[in-house]
C-alpha cells in the first residue's frame, strides 16, 4: 500500500511538474512579449532587470502594474514632447495595467515662498483644480482615462505634521540631495538653493510611497526625483518601484529640449493645419527619433519606413508628410488630417492660398478716409501681439497683403472687405468690416 | 501779548531741554552701569552695539527684556559648565530683565530619526517633564525662578503644517547650513548629514520667534544657531534678538570643554566632599577663569586676588582652596563648604582618616572561613564599576585597607567590622558585617 502510495504521489508530481513548466512557459512568454514593446525607445530602466521581475509577478498574479506618472499643475499646456511618456504609458494601458496620475497640487499650493521664481507662482484651488482639467481633457487623447487613476498628492502631504516631516527628511542627506545636477551646479557656482526645494524630490518619492507604485515613469531629466521614490520605499518598508526614463523629445529647432518657454514645440491642442504645418518644418534628420517616439506605429513599421529612406524608395518629404498626416490624426483624426494635408499642398507646395481662410472682422471705425496703417491693421487683425512685433515682420518683409509684400511699417493701406492679410507662412486670415464687437467666424 | 508767549514758551522749552538733558544723563548712566556688569567674560555680542541699543530702550521704556536660554531636554545633568550662562542670566535678572528658558521638548519627542545617534535618543512625554523639572531644580541654585519664563518648544513647533514648514526652511540656503562649523566639516569629510539635521538649528531660530526674545544666551559652539534666531526674526518681520556668546568652560583636566561624557566635570548636585576635592584637582593656571566665570565675586573682588597670587601674597594652594570653599558655599550654602574643607584638610593635607566614614554593609556570608578576596571587597562594598576596574586600582596601588597597601589582587584578606577600605583619595568606606540585603548607613 505505501509503496503504490508513494508511487501514486510521484505520478502525481509529474503531471503537476508537467503543468507547472507549461504555466512557467506561457508567463514566460507573455513577459517576454510585454518587455519587447514597454523596452521600446526606453533610456534607461532601473534596476535593469526590475520590469521583467514587475512583469512576471503581475503576469502570474493577475495583478496589474500600478504605473505611475507626476504632473506639475502649473503648466497644462501639453505639448509632444510630452506625449513621449503618455505614449509609454498607453502601452502600459493597453498590456492591462494601471496609470497613476499625481497632480502635485500640494507645492503647486504652496509656490515659491521665497517669491524668486517666476515659474513656481501660487496657485490657487480653482486654479489647480482647472489645469488638472486642461491636463485629464489632453491625455485623453492618448490615454484611455477611464484606465487612469487620478490624485491630488496635498491630499496625503497636507495632513504631515512637523515631526512627521522630520522623519521624512532623515531619510536622506544632504550630499544625496546635492548629487542632483541641478543643485550641484548651482552649489558649486555659489549660487543659492533655498533648504526648501530639497522637498520637492522628497514630496515627489513620498507621493511612490502613499501610491505603492510599481513603476514610476519620466523623462531623463527626472532620475533623480525618480529614484528618491525607490529609497523611500525602501526607507518605508515597502517594494520598491521600478523607474523608466524616456528620452527628451527634440523641439522644432531639431537641438534643444521641447519646451513651451522656448518656443519651439508643437502643441496637442493646436488647429490640424499648424500641427502639420509646424510637423513640416522638422528637420529630416528629427524624423525617425518623432516616428518612433510620438507615433503609435509599430516598431516594424518605423522600421520599414526607415529602411525605404536609406534605399532611396521614399522621398524624405513624402515621409515627412506621412509624418506630419499621423501625428495630426492621432490628435484630430483622419479627416482633419486629411484637410490640413490638403492645405499644407496648396499653401506651401503650390503657392496658392488655401481654400478656407479665417475671416476676421475689424471695425470699420479703424479706417479713416478708407484707409489703414498697415501696423494698426495687423494688430487689430490678432496677428500679432503688439505693436512692435508688428513693425519687426513688416521690416522682415513676412507681411503680404493680397499676395502683395508691404515692407514700409509706415503703408497704409485701402481697407477693403474680403482682402486676404498673410504674416509669414502660415498666418492668414481674410479682412471683414465688421460691427465695433471685434467678433470673427470661420468659413468653409 | 505773542512776545510775552513766545518768551514763556522759550523760557519752558529750556526748562525741558535741562530737565530732557538730565533724563538723558541718567539713562547714559544706567546703560553704562548694567554694560559693565553683562559685558564681563562675554565673548561676543552680536552686533556689538546692539545690547547697549537693547538696554537704552528697555531703561527709557521701563520693558525689561527677554533673555532666552534653550535647553536640550536630554541631559538634565547640570555641571558647572552650564553655569557660566546661568551666571550671566542671573545677573540680567539682577538688573530687572526677564528669563525666558526654553525647553527643547520637540526635538526630544522626536529624537535621531535615524537612530544612529545615541545621544538624540528619543523621550517620553513623562522624561520630558521629568527632565524638565530637574532642570528647574538645580537652575533655582543660580537663578531666581520666579523671573524666569519656561516654556516648551512643542508648543510653537508641533501645531506647524508641512506647508508652513516649507515655508520655514525656505528663509535659509543650503550653503548658508553648510556654514555651520560641523556641518562643513563633515561634508568635507564625505561623513553623512541627515537632511532633518538641519531643521534643528532652523526650530531654535524659530523659538525666538515664536517668543519674540530680545537676547539670546549660549556657549561659543551655539553662534551658528543663535543667529539663525536673529535671521528668522528679521524674515518673520521682528525686532532681531541680540546674540551673546559665552566662554566654553574647559573641565577638570584643564583641557578639554567640561562635559559628562569626558567625564572631566564638576556636577552643580554633587556631594560638598566631592565637589570640594575636584575643584582643588584643578591646574592652577585655571583659577582666574574659574574665579570669573563660575563664582558669583565681583569684578574687583577677582582682580584683587588675581594681584595677590601675582605678588605672592596669596599662596596658590590658599587661593583654590577658597574658590572651592566659595563654589561649594554657593551650591550648599556655608556650613556645608565648612565642612567639606575640613574634610578636605583632614585627608589630604594631614593624611588623617576624616571624622566621618560612610559606613556600608556587606553580606558576612561573602567571608569564606573568614577572608575575603581584595577584588570581591572592591566590588561588594561598591567602590569600584567592575572586577577589572578593582584589579587596575589594586595594581596602580591606590587601595588600602586600615591605611596599608594592598598591591596583590590575589590577596585575601581578613574581613572585620569597622575595617576602613580606602580607593585613591577620596573613596572611604568603613565595613560592617550586614544582611544580605546590602543596605548602608551613614554616620556622623
Amino acid at each position: 500500500m505505501d509503496g503504490r502510495r508513494s508511487e501514486e504521489t510521484a505520478g502525481r508530481q509529474k503531471v503537476a511538474d508537467r503543468v507547472g513548466g507549461a504555466v512557467d512557459r506561457a508567463v514566460e512568454q507573455e513577459v517576454e512579449r510585454q518587455l519587447s514593446i514597454l523596452r521600446r525607445g526606453v533610456v534607461e530602466i532601473i534596476p535593469e532587470d526590475g520590469l521583467r521581475s514587475k512583469l512576471t509577478e503581475s503576469v502570474t498574479s493577475g495583478r496589474p502594474l500600478r504605473v505611475k506618472l507626476g504632473l506639475d499643475p502649473s503648466a497644462p499646456d501639453v505639448h509632444l514632447g510630452h506625449t513621449v511618456v503618455l505614449q509609454k504609458l498607453r502601452q502600459f494601458q493597453e498590456l492591462g495595467h494601471i496609470v497613476q496620475l499625481v497632480i502635485g497640487d500640494f507645492t503647486g499650493r504652496i509656490g515659491d515662498p521665497t517669491g524668486k521664481s517666476e515659474t513656481r507662482r501660487q496657485l490657487s484651488e480653482e486654479e489647480v483644480k482647472a489645469n488638472a482639467e486642461t491636463y485629464v481633457r489632453q491625455f485623453g487623447k492618448v490615454l484611455d482615462m477611464s484606465r487612469v487613476e487620478l490624485s491630488y498628492n496635498s491630499t496625503w502631504l497636507a495632513p504631515l505634521t512637523f515631526a512627521e516631516v522630520i522623519q521624512l527628511a532623515a531619510k536622506t542627506t544632504v550630499a544625496r540631495m546635492l548629487e542632483r545636477d541641478d543643485f550641484q551646479k548651482r552649489y558649486a557656482a555659489g549660487q543659492p538653493i533655498s533648504l526648501h526645494e530639497f522637498f520637492y524630490p522628497l514630496m515627489q518619492g513620498y507621493d511612490s510611497v502613499a501610491l505603492t507604485s510599481d513603476i514610476e515613469l519620466g523623462g531623463t531629466d527626472q532620475t533623480f526625483n525618480l529614484l528618491m521614490g525607490r529609497e523611500l520605499m525602501r526607507d518605508y518598508g515597502l517594494p520598491q518601484q521600478v523607474v523608466m526614463t524616456m528620452p527628451l523629445l527634440e523641439g522644432l529647432d531639431g537641438a534643444r529640449k521641447m519646451s513651451k518657454s522656448l518656443g519651439n514645440y508643437i502643441g496637442i491642442d493646436e488647429p490640424p493645419e499648424e500641427m502639420y504645418g509646424k510637423v513640416m518644418s522638422l528637420p529630416d534628420a528629427l524624423m525617425i527619433r518623432y516616428y518612433t517616439l510620438v507615433t503609435d506605429l509599430s516598431e516594424a513599421e518605423v522600421q520599414a519606413i526607415e529602411a525605404d529612406l536609406a534605399s532611396g524608395a521614399l522621398h524624405p518629404r513624402d515621409a515627412k508628410m506621412r509624418l506630419a498626416r499621423r501625428i495630426v490624426t492621432m490628435y484630430h483624426g483622419a479627416p482633419s488630417a486629411e484637410r490640413a494635408e490638403r492645405h499644407f499642398r496648396t499653401v506651401f507646395q503650390e503657392g496658392k492660398l488655401p481654400e478656407d481662410i479665417e475671416v476676421r472682422s475689424i471695425p470699420a471705425a479703424l479706417a479713416a478716409g478708407g484707409t489703414i496703417g498697415v501696423l494698426t491693421l495687423l494688430s487689430a487683425l490678432g496677428l500679432v501681439p503688439s505693436n512692435s512685433e508688428a513693425r519687426r515682420m513688416v521690416e522682415q518683409g513676412a507681411v503680404r497683403i493680397d499676395e502683395v509684400r508691404i515692407d514700409d511699417p509706415k503703408a497704409r493701406v485701402e481697407l477693403r472687405p474680403g482682402m486676404v492679410v498673410r504674416v509669414g507662412k502660415r498666418h492668414i486670415v481674410r479682412v471683414a468690416l465688421g460691427d465695433d464687437d471685434g467678433s470673427s467666424d470661420r468659413v468653409r
